[in-house]
């Protein structure tokens, strides 16, 4: 509301989070009710078999949706951590780095989806550069809210020397990963699917490695 | 519970935000609930096609739902941003507000239908109707809060002088808007829909510009 | 935790809400989930037609399915309310009234499954006696937990001498024209409906004229 | 953010709970947020029947759904209960703690899955065995996450002398009496059904008796 006051523009005015800690709440609590809603809508990816008489041997067949499963919690998990971190290091917002922060959200909700297709074509080219496509998205989207928020002084000054040399660069390699998968997965689906447990697990290590130091997100 | 003591009725005590800070943040975070889990849902309008032998091509079939998922979301995301705004400019609240902003959300809680009609069926006047007609019903359920607000003392004594000349100005604007693009859609229901994106972006700025200062929410 | 220092059994400790406002604000905030997410979840009884060529027509043939979700909102929300206000009141709090109020919300949770079943069965018995049956099964064990609250001195004091005289006495007027609405739908379906309604609107204030005072909750 | 500034690992620093409040209630939430999803959407397990004449009868011929939703309200609001107290008595926490956390939420968010199953398929032998299989998982990742809690101090002083007796006792016994019902299920489905709601009862009691003590989660 201090836009008016101030003269300044809707986009621009920047909050204190403890002056506004209702709002500064609001955002956090939004965004962790979308992946929180995210993750559990994943197990609508598991479909009940309907009507079959070797209920084993169907489920044994969809093998394949409980991998989906077990890799988009993993990953909507692993974001929703660096998410935590990531807002836990704000000092300040505005009302721009909430809409950039929408965009990232628009792409985690599609996960569940993404999820869903991985586990019913396993085998498809399409279901796996889809599925490569939104996490990439949704890692750049990442990047552009942290670079954001160091551009415009939104991080703690504490945080804010040793962040800065690695802002955004996680993200850069991690979805710089994605994208490589996508082209892999043209000549082997499975190789691709494999690139991207390996992201999970080593993407922030390189990227700590090239930067020389540990990322704080 | 002050009803009693004071006599009042149940529908006419106003009660102080900061005194009743439980029971206001349990009203927002029902809200933020309600907005999150809407918006999550929209995902379930995005279909995985069943048993198709060229899911690139089943998909490409399918952008439409694609494009109502994007629209949808920003659609939910900004409205959830004028009710944060809206809600942070309150200082006080009473029980018939709460039930103005459950009949409000009862409209946002459509969303995820409607969007997954026009997913669906894009190319349907009946489809582009009931998308308008549940926005315009959302924006004015939301102009009739604001009224209320504004008319009952309930915003901040600082907000007040500012923002009671823009009052709903917005949302008169914004349910205007998508009333004639009703009428339009039986023309083109192309050209509604374009509306539509011109009344996300510019609604609030042509309310900005009629009332000679930006709206506060 | 204080069981084991106190030597309570794990049912009877009694936790004052100031003191353990976090465990508190949890059961409030895991109810407020459950009622949020059930809420929302209404739009799904809302079924987007699949492939028909005159979709207003299709849409107009579904009706009902619109009735069952603005009836089913407007008592999710009132019941909503009521919660609330019934946890605003409260001092203290004790697992037994935990456990009292999962029941209670196992109820709720229904709520979408009777609402799509009688959106879908508008004309049948059963998915009228279902819905009353859920209904009062809900008032009952809200009924019960006020009881409790009252009788183990949970509720606030200078909320009890007031209070008590009330206590249930709501549930007791709804669940017992849910029941007899049973009764009624083996008669004629739309009465029993339109006695809903009824309810919804006239059921507080019977229990307010009986009692000669105003219900707290 | 204190890893860089403390030199420590990321999955080792410790959080005091008090100086990480919003941190500490994030991660609280999340885990409340999948808790109230997943228990919200065993509704979705009661499927509305297409097309029939007789709904009554259709209903009572799906009495198994209302049996599997029952049980999973009850498995998963209990679950939900121990959690609760198990956070409520942490006074720290740590990143690895979190990852502990979502590997167990990852089960949970199974239930609405193993209970459509169970509903859809309750005589057969795969369906009660996948049940026992993640009830035994989540139970075991409960254990895991108490255990490590203990381990590394991060459970308030006054609460560890009497509970690090106890710690994960109950959890063995509760997974152990899965496990030993997956054995049973390839004898008698029924036997093994009703074995659950035994280890519900009366695990906790079984694991009291054997540490001489109440357990106090």
């Amino acid at each position: 509301m201090g836009a008016m006051a101030e003269g300044g523009t809707r986009s621009t005015e920047v909050h204190d989070r403890r002056e506004q800690e209702l709002e500064f709440s609001r955002v956090v609590a939004f965004s962790d009710g979308v992946f929180a809603i995210a993750i559990t809508l994943l197990v609508l990816g598991l479909e009940v078999p309907s009507h079959v008489s070797d209920l084993g041997q169907a489920l044994r067949d969809r093998a394949d949706d409980l991998y989906a499963y077990a890799l988009s919690f993993a990953v909507l998990g692993s974001l929703w951590l660096s998410h935590h971190r990531f807002y836990g290091s704000l000092a300040r917002f505005d009302s721009r780095l909430i809409a950039l922060n929408l965009v990232y959200l628009a792409f985690v909700a599609l996960v569940p989806f993404t999820s869903d297709l991985l586990g019913d074509y396993s085998g498809s080219t399409s279901a796996v550069v889809i599925y490569a496509l939104v996490m990439a998205a949704i890692s750049i989207a990442f990047g552009i809210q942290i670079r954001y928020a160091f551009r415009h002084g939104l991080v703690r000054s504490e945080v804010q020397p040793y962040a800065r040399r690695f802002a955004g660069r996680a993200s850069v390699v991690i979805s710089g990963g994605f994208l490589i998968s996508i082209a892999v997965a043209f000549v082997s689906v499975e190789v691709a699917t494999y690139m991207w447990v390996a992201i999970a697990f080593f993407g922030p290590r390189i990227a700590d490695a090239l930067a020389g130091k540990r990322s704080p997100f």
